[in-house]
């Protein structure tokens, strides 16, 4: 099943992906939505509700996935755990010294999230900032201390997530975190439909140029282990995601850009670029030029 | 006034601190409180309600503070963003070669806040895990591009805010966000009774001796332009944290520790060490000793 969230007159509402059409299942959240929106709410509901929720998809509302505005599945998640280096192809093409079973997971900013069709807004004019796309795992129950065998019972499911990156000193988290900087969606695609989640293509274009072609065979720490790991530090919530990392082929985007990525068995996730309201890094409030007395 | 959560029969409650007794505010949260707690729901309904909730605490239900059991004021904020390298004093005691001005901010996960009379847990035998006493500013109003001149007006209260840290190769996001890593409280006090955020004295103990003594005067960036700067990264949301940084004196804390720190005008947090769940760091799930094909 494919889960979906999208705009009406009503607000958010949860629809499933049925051939061409969107199917109305908002009814079964239970719990007002609030600003994580009715996909994050059926999550704290429970896995069951999520599995329920194929279920009698004919007797309920249905509009074109055409017609649809999609919103990001999860607008805003309790957390979005990174691994940082989890392919070796890109571990070489930064020259990085060490990877994620060394640097552990990082976090970005909840409020970077946007969905498909939406912004990539650019903040700075004159700094390099890349593509980078990944599998991503919504968590489906809160886990802390799993093991790997276990890990992937933890699953909701599956999407495609960009975790763009500025290239400049700052910590991961501000690199990664600005506002549009999560690209997430278009939709949460359960386990039942993706299976093996070590053995999906990826694939990203810059303006129908392909970019990025993987498989999630070749991350370092896969998806259990990644998520067993992630819990051993921290207790992953329901609706958490978990970025699993990017391969080889990041490069710079710009203003106009259409950029698009791929999961086999997930989704497609499109985007695009603006530089409208990009400043010269020096002039950011934080520049060690401006008076930091403040 | 000073805002906090405790506990009832009928589970978290808000109060406001009324000389040693704490007056039940609750009936002023309009929407459900859910897992955020009832102080993120008043400041997500707006500042000028918690301006109000000063107002006719005589007519209201209270009990003795000393009777009542603190939660943590906001028990699951949006983001916490802190500041890594934001004291000149700390900078020379890690040998940093870099501070805030070229690190930008890092984020701790929201799973990670405990309370005043906590616990924190250390979770590896055998590395040191530090203790970091810092301001934190709570954020009342969305937050996105403010000035360094207008940014105090976006703030609800301050708090007292333990930044406890793993010493390891780790990304800061991980070393830093383990459960129990961020005890916060004991309860959110407003901008009327603070004043100036640049010139409180902040004190930290373990076990009654006096570890770190310094003045949030001597931060490197003052709370209005680590506000400025984090807004010109990522939208602050009403019940964020921003951890402001931690002054020289950080040193190991070990299993019956009893932690405690104190900022004038806002607050006195304590909270109690164990390593009762502690692990050999080489047995953790990312441990590159283990298999990582899973």
């Amino acid at each position: 099943m494919r889960l979906a969230v999208f705009s009406s007159d009503w607000g958010a509402r949860l629809g499933a992906v049925d051939g061409d059409d969107l199917v109305d299942i908002t009814d079964l959240v239970a719990a007002p939505a609030g600003l994580a929106g009715p996909l994050h709410a059926l999550l704290e509901q429970g896995l069951d509700l999520v599995r329920l929720a194929g279920a009698n998809l004919r007797d309920r509302p249905r509009v074109p996935v055409r017609d649809a505005t999609l919103l990001p599945p999860l607008p805003r998640p309790g957390k979005i755990v990174a691994a940082p280096v989890n392919y070796r192809d890109h571990q070489a093409e930064m020259a990085a010294p060490l990877t994620v079973a060394d640097l552990g997971v990082f976090l970005k900013a909840p409020s970077s999230v946007v969905g498909h069709g939406g912004t990539v807004s650019l903040p700075y004019t004159d700094l390099r900032t890349d593509q980078e796309a990944e599998l991503a795992v919504v968590i489906g129950r809160p886990a802390r201390h799993v093991s790997v065998e276990r890990a992937l019972e933890y699953v909701a499911g599956y999407t495609c997530l960009f975790d763009i990156t500025v290239r400049s000193t700052e910590d991961r988290s501000t690199r990664k975190s600005f506002d549009t900087f999560t690209p997430l969606g278009p939709w949460v695609t359960t386990p039942d439909e993706v299976g093996d989640p070590g053995t999906l293509s990826l694939r990203c274009w810059v303006n129908g140029v392909p970019r990025q072609s993987a498989s999630t065979a070749d991350l370092i720490f896969g998806v259990p282990r990644l998520i067993a790991y992630a819990s051993s530090v921290m207790t992953l919530w329901p609706g958490d995601v978990i970025a699993t990392g990017t391969p080889a082929g990041v490069g710079p985007i710009r203003h106009g850009d259409r950029v698009s990525m791929a999961i086999e068995r997930v989704g497609r996730l499109e985007v695009t670029v603006t530089a409208a309201d990009a400043i010269p890094y020096a002039s950011r409030p934080g520049a060690k030029t401006a008076a930091v007395t403040a």
